[in-house]
């Protein structure tokens, strides 16, 4: 075989791989390697020839579940008032998280906080220059920094996820919580009592 | 030997094994089960046979650092104007999670958040209890539901542990803005404009 035969060979391969991983941790947060090796019809011994350990794997399918969520989020207007565009941006949001949480689950089970936020860095940078819009157009607070207000909507949409794997929330309630929450810690502070 | 002093020889092992482990892992979030057992002056074999997993003795470790702050959050003064005892609580409560970061990252990659809220119930009813009242003095919102608040307290400030490990934030500043966010999310909600 060609190298260029080779090279397509792998990304095909690379590519049959991370939709089983999608599908299989879609279904069980617990997937094992060789279950997601059986789904893309392929042995052990090839998946970790790419991805040396499962979390190597779970990373880079999360990688790819993030980077097509924020690829769909492109259709939400978030034009007009900074708010009512934040509250768009955390619908569409939330229906990609809920629809992924068992992955979410996969993910917190083996990579840390940092790398998950890390992650996420396409998401954030939208939230961040909405943050920025409606800061200037006063209806955001200004006196906490931007990158602390948009990991407050990341906590806050992650705590939504534990919530209903532990059956406190119904995921039906989960976007009007978060973005009742949201809108409350965004908005500029109420004369304090302090 | 008798089946009690047995039993008193295996507490005391076990004792020394989670000051150890807290001693340790307070300092490396990555510390070996090896280096936790030297510290405590045992063999792996004997940690293994209290603790079967390096998971399972980080739990154990971890447990037993919530439950010794919260015993020390028992000084706070909870009384007077609610968002005023919530601002005491968070700086004190923050002190505890700030001096434990080592230990909360070791936790993090290895038990899934759902565990690390539970493993908080104790602090968290404290919390719970706080809100109820100030709710019934009718100064934090009552339109969502005292779980979903006491969770999101809890997210804002481990957050607020995530964004100094990435160096976004400088500790000395976490209490101020962990309380300006969660006074604001709790607030009875602004006029909507939606």
């Amino acid at each position: 075989m060609s190298q260029q035969v080779k090279r397509a060979d792998a990304q095909r391969s690379i590519a049959a791989i991370l939709d089983a991983a999608l599908a299989c941790l879609g279904r069980n947060p617990e997937a094992s390697v060789s279950e997601i090796a059986k789904a893309a019809g392929v042995g052990r011994v090839t998946v970790y020839g790419h991805f040396p350990s499962r979390a190597e794997l779970v990373d880079a399918a999360f990688a790819r579940a993030i980077e097509e969520g924020h690829a769909a989020l492109d259709g939400v207007d978030l034009s007009g008032d900074p708010r009512e565009a934040l509250a768009r941006l955390i619908a569409s949001s939330w229906q990609l998280v809920d629809r992924s949480r068992s992955l979410l689950l996969a993910a917190q089970s083996v990579l840390p906080p940092g790398r998950i936020r890390a992650l996420h860095a396409g998401p954030m940078e939208r939230v961040e220059h909405l943050v920025e819009r409606g800061r200037a157009e006063g209806v955001f607070r200004s006196d906490l920094p931007v990158s602390w207000l948009v990991g407050t909507m990341h906590s806050v949409m992650h705590n939504a996820a534990d919530e209903i794997h532990a059956g406190r929330v119904q995921p039906e309630q989960a976007a009007g919580l978060i973005t009742a929450t949201v809108l409350s810690a965004f908005a500029a502070p109420p004369a304090s009592p302090l």
